[in-house]
């Protein structure tokens, strides 16, 4: 094709390549998804629909690469891709592969959407979308670290969010209140007040809340215990 | 919140920031969308629905960031939307600006696909994506140069297309025909030949097929002349 | 040549290009000169035959690089170097020019040493050496902005280190004594102090010392006020 | 101390951090050496003195960062100095590591030069210098790896080197035949025209030539076959 005299703006691009053999995280996070739930009335403090659609959508986007992918870990509105560390996805630039993981994922979100909000229509000013970054790890040990990390932060974030939003709904608490009896409290100290206060077992509460999910590279989703399986999910790669 | 032993593995993330004063280009491009145009049997050379789809799309996008966004220029399955020199939006942090917009406008085309393609209902393993870049533009001249590259290659690839197609659809021609017939010939032999072979007049055609289709701030759409136009676009900024 | 199976570690290796159409500063920095100044018994506020040597060293780097730099300005232990815009020098790789002009530069104010400090011979564990980086402005007025802030800065250091030095020398304060003396202090205020409890007029210091050294590309080395001078100085670039 | 109103420049300023865990690489590498190294008439095709120098310095190199630097290796006009994988040096910043060496390292060759080029100056406008570069490997197979590949660069450098220069000196060819001699042969090629048509065994070649010159942790100066002795390098690394 002709090119034109203004072919020389191609020299401003960058093409920021990702250092071989290091394991890449592609890890999205819902944009202000506080505010699109408040929107659309997500259960609290977990809906089981908004979850699945995660999973969902992330289960499609590690089918289409089940090539480069090891697994992906999803809680709340973020999910974690993780990839080979040997993978040439888009010759490992990073760009390419964070904008469309984050872009077809997104895709898969609205497209499910009525499969698991049934009669609930996404308004056009309400959409949901995601941010998406690539970080990079060395070794085994950090790519199991990083995975381990977000399955502690599961469960503290799901811990004190079923806390919270117990005391508001069973024990009638207002926000400030309910934020004020957790305050300072450690893991087992938010487990003893949620069954004193309200009577309930959080370890009774359902494993995708307390796990978070994983999915594997043939597209099963687990519910599993990342840390003790730490080792196991890696073997091969 | 607690922190856990695992915390360390954020100091593998690095966040690049766009150097200050410079104009942003974000350019979202269609990922294999040859494949997806042909699943969906979009018109050859030009679909409406599937351009008006892509318009209506970076519509939301742009009015959604008004504050930052001078305008922003399509074509076919891309979109260059461009910032301010001075906008702080996300902190000028690269991946976050290119990953939120290339998410916000696949929700947005995914979305408003049902209103453009009646009646086609999009297929899970057929789902539209797109790869996103960030680029910088340190002054006015290399902006305007830059979507002025944009704009002929808009002329280019449409010219170009348009006789090729027209060769097949009209003349009868077979795709290798078509293409030695267009091979070496300059934009006004591609003119001629259109005209002479197939009796179509090139200038008659659509504005938005020969021009693409740049949106300004208040969301209006126009098919313009951007070269001859070019520092009204940018007066004030 | 023959390859070897290990080549491919190159592909570890990355290149960060600058952005064109920006002005670079390279700004180069001694490490640990407060250590070296004092074994090298460097004379306090300000070493007539430090700053010449680096004027020197300096003034070197500006004539083997004459085609691309627009000029040189430093004080105490820092030089910056001014690229032009449009400069291809190393073909604007970041590294390269970065480390090339800190090597030039050592090499040469090791080379000039004894010339300047006449009879003081370099000790090898106390060899003097510079960290440099590169920093782009994406214009004039950034770049105008990026000397008139090195001047300022000397003239604050110098203001500061003068009062601080001519207490101790002059009144014969300890250091605790004369940093106390002058905290809080404005400008106009250590000036006073000097004049007042020293007895000295700033005004009449050496134009070095106040002003700092600008170098131009002819390799004249000038002591003037930079904020005045500050448009006529980027004239025609 | 006071801030202008220019202090917003330093906004321009960007600091890339290497990645953690990963061993880094600071190679140098003489800058237009061929004209240099004709210029001081170093001895063809390896100078003693050249090679000696470039050792004291690195060695000084290595001795003052011993706490973070494994080991170094070097030949020709070239040196690596490869960091331990969890060096906190400089906070990781990739041009501080890359200038503070190049420009330590620079300082100590022009300081030594008389040492080891006894009775020859440097005259001012032909002074040495050297660039610089930071390279990542996240595992030890790939530092190894990197080693070995400069270890047999140096075996094929030289070999050749060597070749061309003794059909030159004993043979009394001129550059072009000596050049034609060699095109297209083998490692094991080049020996045997060394042996058969100038008499010499490269065998009895000094080892600094045959193999590059590697500097332990503790100074040491050592002409070893680094393939064979890699895992033993390595060890607690």
């Amino acid at each position: 094709m002709a090119k034109s005299r203004f072919e020389y703006v191609r020299e401003f691009e960058s093409h920021d390549v990702l250092l071989p053999q290091c394991y890449i995280v592609v890890r999205i996070d819902g944009k202000k998804f506080h505010e699109f739930s408040k929107y659309y009335e997500f259960a609290k403090p977990n809906d089981d629909r908004a979850l699945k659609l995660m999973n969902a959508a992330a289960k499609n986007v590690v089918l289409q690469y089940r090539n480069d992918v090891i697994l992906a870990y999803g809680e709340s509105d973020e999910y974690s891709f993780i990839l080979k560390s040997d993978t040439s996805l888009f010759n490992r630039r990073r760009d390419k592969i964070s904008s469309l993981f984050v872009s077809l994922f997104t895709s898969n979100y609205v497209t499910l959407w009525p499969k698991f909000f049934v009669g609930v229509e996404l308004h056009p000013k309400h959409l949901p979308f995601f941010d998406s970054r690539c970080v990079q790890y060395p070794n085994l040990k950090a790519i199991k670290d990083y995975l381990s990390w977000r399955f502690v932060d599961t469960h503290i974030n799901n811990l004190y969010n079923t806390a919270f939003w117990k005391l508001i709904q069973v024990c009638g608490m207002n926000p400030r209140e309910a934020e004020n009896r957790l305050s300072g409290t450690y893991s087992s100290g938010k487990q003893e007040i949620l069954f004193k206060d309200c009577g309930i077992n959080y370890n009774n509460e359902p494993e995708m809340y307390k796990k978070g999910s994983l999915i594997t590279r043939k597209g099963e989703i687990l519910h599993i215990d990342v840390i003790k399986m730490i080792d196991d999910l890696f073997v091969g790669f």
